[in-house]
């Protein structure tokens, strides 16, 4: 395995076993069993090492999503987009990843996250977009932009750490944000209705954790 | 003047000198005017000196949004929105605050700021979108989740210190958000087009700086 790989690995082990926050560089050295001088020739700071976790563990994830919909290109436009939110949310970062995300400390690297994956999934879910306007199942001028919205909405309003939300709460704005993409994008009514059925069964336990 | 106030103006004199980053406790007490234990008896921590001179400045703005629709009750929805919208650019907190909340190192209070804006915006949108209601100019079942929805995308997906950002993506995006609410609140084509026209006026030197 690659040093790069190895260092990455040990954070990710202080990060489970809740030491990431005290962890000095000599201790992730340690941890992935290199001098620390090694460590410093990949990595500027213990800040770097934590982005460059984030960015692979959300990497992962953004990687399955994008194979899912491909392996299922022929489906129809709204089902892709079933098929993406289903994908993604269930390969959620690991809970210890996610509850170091949200403490005030790391909000840094958190704002970071929530960037990257906007970044990243946003030309996933434009391309579905604009898969529906070409099988005319959509009207839509700007499909960057609407997917860009969506996960607006899904990565920012919904995030339990910014926000204190209620299910009611989440319930109630992704109704609105499906009925906003039904009139939007010229969809039927209720085509949209897996936004709130499939995001809040998978997004209660999330919520229920203190 | 009381004491917590004189904590938050000697916070403030910091920030605009560009020494809020390296001040202690004891410079922030210093610059009051006041010991050091007269400030732990009102803050626990430099950083809850920052939340709360963050909080005032942001309330006094909302404040400004709030008196402005409240003296034009009786103007359309549509106009009470527009109005809003000009105040809020129109009165943004000063330049020393922007830049310093957008260092990595003030993310945490950064995260708060944005969350503070939209909750505190968000029932003064909603109750306008309601008034559109009421006034059988727009048709919404969901006023305070469309608020919560136009705000999340104005305060965070065109947040330039999260995202890079040129003024097209900025134009293109409340283009679609135009059309997102025109289509949703069944209002008509290029009623909201002020979001775009007024927004990228006020924004362009926002982008522009470094």
């Amino acid at each position: 395995m690659k040093k790069k790989e190895r260092i990455l690995n040990a954070m990710h082990e202080l990060l489970l076993k809740g030491h990431a926050g005290t962890a000095s560089v000599q201790d992730i050295a340690n941890q992935a069993g290199i001098a620390k001088g090694g460590l410093y020739y990949y990595f500027e700071s213990k800040e770097s090492v934590l982005d460059a976790l984030v960015e692979r563990e959300y990497a992962k994830i953004i990687s399955t999503c994008r194979s899912a919909i491909e392996a299922h290109k022929d489906i129809d436009a709204l089902s892709q987009l079933k098929l993406l939110l289903f994908t993604y949310r269930n390969s959620t970062v690991d809970a210890a990843l996610d509850s170091f995300l949200h403490h005030t400390d790391n909000a840094a690297i958190h704002q970071k996250s929530l960037a990257y994956i906007l970044t990243t999934l946003s030309p996933i879910v434009s391309g579905i977009i604009q898969h529906g306007v070409d099988q005319n199942v959509f009207q839509c001028e700007y499909p960057e932009e609407y997917a860009n919205i969506l996960l607006s909405v899904l990565v920012f309003s919904l995030d339990a750490g910014i926000f204190s939300l209620t299910m009611e709460i989440v319930i109630m704005r992704l109704k609105a944000l499906a009925h906003l993409l039904e009139c939007g994008l010229c969809s039927p009514v209720g085509s949209f209705s897996f936004l709130y059925d499939g995001w809040t069964k998978l997004r209660l336990s999330d919520l229920q954790e203190p």
